[in-house]
C-alpha cells in the first residue's frame, strides 16, 4: 500500500440517511475539485477555501449529470485525522450515490482505501502511537461502559503515558549501569554498590507486573466477564440464570438434570458485561448425554473468572461435602461465590441465625460468616432465593466488586490487547533477568543487554521505527474500511 | 410534533467507521455547547464560531467522563438543510457512543426527531416544496441510474418547474374567463369568442395528460420494469431467464412443465432495473399444481409492462396459432416481443431468409419483417438461441428502447409518485370539464369553478398553505429517522 496515494473510502454503513466518503492524501482537495461544483454566491474551488470549512454544492459526472447535492468538508495537512490533506463528502445515504461518487474519485486519481488505512496513516504521520491506533478499533466496537472506558483511556494515551514513564526509568537505569561500567573501567572496582539500581529495577518490575496482571480482567471485560454457574442437579442453577437475566432463558423443572446443554447469555451490570454460563448439574449418572454435559460443566468452570456454586440451602452441608473436592481445587485463581439457594425454604431458626450473621458481615471482603452447615467462612457465601428473586442484588453487587478491582478505577491503565500483553510479558521476563543479574552481581554488560530487551518490548507497544510492516498489517487488517 | 423543539437524531446506519448525529432548531448550537469541549489553541464555544466551520473537540458527560473525540460542524439559520440553526456531530461509529451522545443531547433539551422531521422542517421553512421533499426519500432508496435520475430531477425542482408553468397558464385562463364575465355583464353579450380560451385549455390538458401518462413508466422504473416471460411448455423460457441473468436461476430440463412456480429476478440494463418473471408454460394439463401455475402465468402477464412470448422456432406457426388467442388480447396496452427461440435448430434456408429480413428491419419501430411461419409482421419478433446466448443483445436493446421513451429523456419530467399521479388525475378530470364547458358554451362562473379545482390539485403536489397535517404526516412517516 503506497503511502503517497490519495485514498478514498465510504466511511458509513449502508442504509442511513447520510453517507460519508473520506478522501485523504496530497491530492485529496484537488481531486475533489474535479467533480465538485460549489453552489451559492461566493463560489470558489475548494483549493481556495479555508481549512476546516464546509461548502455546499453538487457532485457531477462530466459536468452534466448530477450525482447528488452534497456538503464537502476540507482539512489541510497536518491538521487532520491522518495528518494529510483530507476531504469528507457528506451525501444522501444511497449506496447507488456513494458507489457513483467513489467511481468518480477513482477515475480522477484516488485509490480505494484498505481496512484501517486512515488510522495507519495517522500512525505513520505521528498523529498517534500504535496503542492509540489500536484503541480506535476497540472504541468503535465498544458495547458497554467498561469497554468504552478502556478504549477511550487507551486512545487518549493512557498506556502511552504509563509506558513513557517506564521507559524514562529504564533509560535512567541504563545510564546508571553505564556509569558503573565506566567507573569499574577506570577504578577497577569489581562490585559497585547496586542498591539504587536494584531499587529502580524493582519499581519498574512492579509497574510492568501490574500492567501484565491487568490483562486478565481487561480481556475478560472486553469479551464479557465469564461467570460459570455450577452445582448439583436441581440446586436451582437455571432458575438463578433466569432470575439474573430477568427472562425465561433456560428451561427449568423439578426433574433432576433438566439442563444438558451449556446455556450462555450476557447481562450488563453498571456498565460491565457479564457472560453467564449455566452448566449441567454435576451428579453421578449413567446417561451418556448427561455425562457429556457434566464434563463440559467442568470445562466451562475452568474458563470462568467468577464461579457461582449453587447449593441447595436445605441440604447445604451434604452438597458442599459431595462436590468441594471437585470444585474448590478448580477455583484456585478465580473468584468463588457459594450461593445458598432456596433460602426461603429454611426453617425460621436457621434463617434468623443466618440473617444475624449477614448483618454482621465484614463488608470489607464481603464474605459472610460461616453458618452452621459446615461451609468454611473463607468463601463468599450469599443466601438467596432464585425463585422469589430475593438476594439477587447482593449477588450483583458482589460480581461488580470482583470486577472493578483497584486497578480498574477510572484513570488507571488496564491492558486489554493481546499484543500488548505479549510484549509486556516479554518485558517482564527481561526485567526479571535484570533483577536477578543485579542480585547475583552479574556484569553490567550482560545486564545492559536485558535492559535493552526490556525497552525494546515496551517500545513495541507504542510502535515507532522498530515496527515492521508485518506488525502493521496484522494490526490494521482487522479494522473496518473507512477508518 | 412541535416545530419549536430542537431535535436530534442519528443520521447514519449502524456499523460504519463514522457516525453522524444531526441537531436542528433554535437551540442546536447552544445545547451542543453544553456537552462539547473544543480542543486546540483557538478554543472558543461553538456559539462564537463562524457558520459552516468544523471544530475538533471532546464530548463529555459532567465535564469529566469523555464520551468521544469528535468533529462538530455548525450551520446558522437560514443557511442550513432545515433552514434552522443546525449542528452535525461526527463521532466514531459505535452505537454505544452514538446512544450516549443522544442521551446527553436529550438531557440538555433536545427532543429525539421523528421520521423525516428534518426534511419536513425544510419544507415548512420554505427550503423546498413538497415534491422536492418527497424526492429526498426516493433519492436515498434509488438503486439504479434511472430511479436515481428521476429522483434527482424531482429534487432539483423538475416537477415543480413544470407545474409552475402549468399554474401560470391556468391563472392566465382564469383571468381571461373573468374578463369574459365582466364583458358579458356590461355588454350583455351571451356568447363570447372562446377560441383563445379553448386553445389555452388544450395546451394545459396536453401537458397534464403527458405527465399523468408518464406515471405508468415512472412507477415501473421505480419498482423495476416488470417483464413477463410466457409461452408453451419447453419453449425455453427458463433457459432464456438464466441466459439474461447470466446464472442458473431457474431449473431447466427437457421435461415439459419443469417450472411450476413463478420465478422472479432483476437485472440492470443501462441503468434501468428490469424485473423478469419466468412463468409456468401454458398447455392443457390435468396436473392440479401445474394448472395453478398456468393460472398464475396469466396473472403475471397482466401485471407486466413488457411481455416476452417465447416460441419454439422449430414449430413457430403451430405455437403461435395455439396461444395467440389467449396471449394477444392480454397484451393490449403492453409491449409484446415474440421471441423465436431455438433459432439455431432451424434449417439453413429458413435461417437465411430470416437473417435477410432482419438486415432489412425497420429500425424506427424495431419490428422485424414477418417470416414465413405465419406470425404477423406487426409484432416485434426477435430470433435467438437462449441456449447459445445468441441474440440476447438485440433483446436487451429492445427492452431499453421500450423503456426510454421520448418522455424519459434526460431532462423531461417523469411522474413516479402515486400521490402526484392521483392529484394529476384529478387535475386532468377538472381540465376535461373545463374543455367540455368551453365547447358547450357553459357559463363562465361554472367553468371558473373547474379551473379552481384544477389549480388546487396541481398545487397539492408542490404543497403550501393548503397542505394539511394529515398529508404531511402521511408523506414523512415513510422517511427514515435522521433525514
Amino acid at each position: 500500500m503506497d503511502i503517497q496515494d490519495t485514498i478514498c473510502a465510504i466511511a458509513t454503513a449502508n442504509g442511513g440517511a447520510i453517507g460519508i466518503i473520506r478522501i485523504s492524501g496530497q491530492d485529496a482537495i484537488s481531486i475533489t475539485d474535479k467533480i465538485f461544483y460549489p453552489v451559492g454566491k461566493k463560489c470558489m474551488p475548494l483549493s481556495k477555501k479555508a481549512a476546516n470549512t464546509i461548502t455546499y454544492g453538487l457532485i457531477k459526472n462530466n459536468e452534466k449529470e448530477i450525482i447528488d447535492e452534497v456538503l464537502v468538508s476540507i482539512f489541510r495537512a497536518p491538521h487532520s485525522y491522518t495528518g494529510e490533506n483530507s476531504v469528507e463528502i457528506s451525501c444522501h445515504g444511497s449506496s447507488y450515490i456513494l458507489q457513483n461518487i467513489m467511481q468518480l474519485l477513482i477515475k480522477n486519481g484516488c485509490r480505494s482505501a484498505g481496512p484501517g488505512e486512515y488510522t495507519q496513516r495517522a500512525f505513520l504521520n505521528g498523529k498517534m502511537d500504535l496503542s492509540q491506533a489500536e484503541a480506535v478499533a476497540d472504541l468503535i466496537s465498544a458495547t458497554s461502559a467498561a469497554t468504552h472506558r478502556m478504549a477511550i483511556n487507551q486512545m487518549r494515551g493512557g498506556i502511552s503515558k504509563e509506558l513513557s514513564l517506564l521507559r524514562d526509568k529504564l533509560l535512567q537505569l541504563t545510564s546508571l549501569m553505564e556509569l558503573e561500567l565506566d567507573f569499574s573501567d577506570h577504578e577497577e572496582l569489581e562490585f559497585a554498590d547496586r542498591s539504587e539500581l536494584k531499587d529502580i529495577a524493582n519499581q519498574i518490575e512492579k509497574v510492568i507486573s501490574l500492567l501484565t496482571n491487568s490483562f486478565n480482567m481487561g480481556n475478560a471485560i472486553k469479551n464479557g466477564v465469564p461467570v460459570a454457574i455450577v452445582g448439583e442437579t436441581n440446586a436451582g442453577k437455571s432458575t438463578l440464570l433466569n432470575a439474573l437475566l430477568n427472562e425465561e432463558r433456560a428451561i427449568v423443572s423439578d426433574i433432576h438434570g433438566t439442563t444438558r446443554d451449556v446455556i450462555e447469555d450476557t447481562i450488563n451490570l453498571e456498565g460491565i458485561t457479564f457472560r453467564f454460563i449455566d452448566t449441567a448439574g454435576i451428579r453421578e449418572t449413567t446417561d451418556a448425554i448427561e455425562s457429556l454435559g457434566i464434563k463440559r460443566s467442568f470445562q466451562k468452570l475452568e474458563q470462568a473468572n467468577i464461579v457461582l456454586w449453587v447449593i441447595d440451602a436445605t441440604c447445604a452441608e451434604k452438597q458442599y461435602k459431595q462436590l468441594s473436592e471437585q470444585i474448590i481445587p478448580r477455583c484456585k485463581d478465580k473468584h468463588l461465590v457459594i450461593i445458598l439457594n432456596k433460602f426461603d425454604l429454611l426453617n425460621e431458626n436457621i434463617k434468623k441465625s443466618l440473617e444475624n450473621n449477614i448483618t454482621n458481615k465484614d463488608t470489607a471482603d464481603c464474605s459472610y460468616m460461616s453458618i452452621s452447615d459446615g461451609i468454611p467462612s473463607k468463601y463468599v457465601t450469599i443466601p438467596l432465593s432464585a425463585k422469589n428473586k430475593d438476594g439477587l442484588y447482593d449477588l450483583q453487587q458482589q460480581l461488580i466488586e470482583f470486577t472493578i478491582t483497584p486497578d480498574m478505577s477510572q484513570n488507571s491503565v488496564v491492558v486489554s490487547n493481546l499484543r500488548h500483553y505479549e510484549a509486556l510479558s516479554h518485558a517482564l521476563s527481561s526485567i526479571h533477568r535484570v533483577q536477578e543479574g543485579l542480585n547475583t552481581q552479574l556484569s553490567g554488560d550482560l545486564i545492559s543487554e536485558d535492559l535493552r530487551q526490556c525497552l525494546f518490548h515496551l517500545t513495541e507497544i507504542v510502535g515507532g521505527e522498530i515496527t515492521t510492516d508485518e506488525v502493521l498489517s496484522n494490526i490494521f487488517k482487522h479494522f473496518c474500511i473507512g477508518k
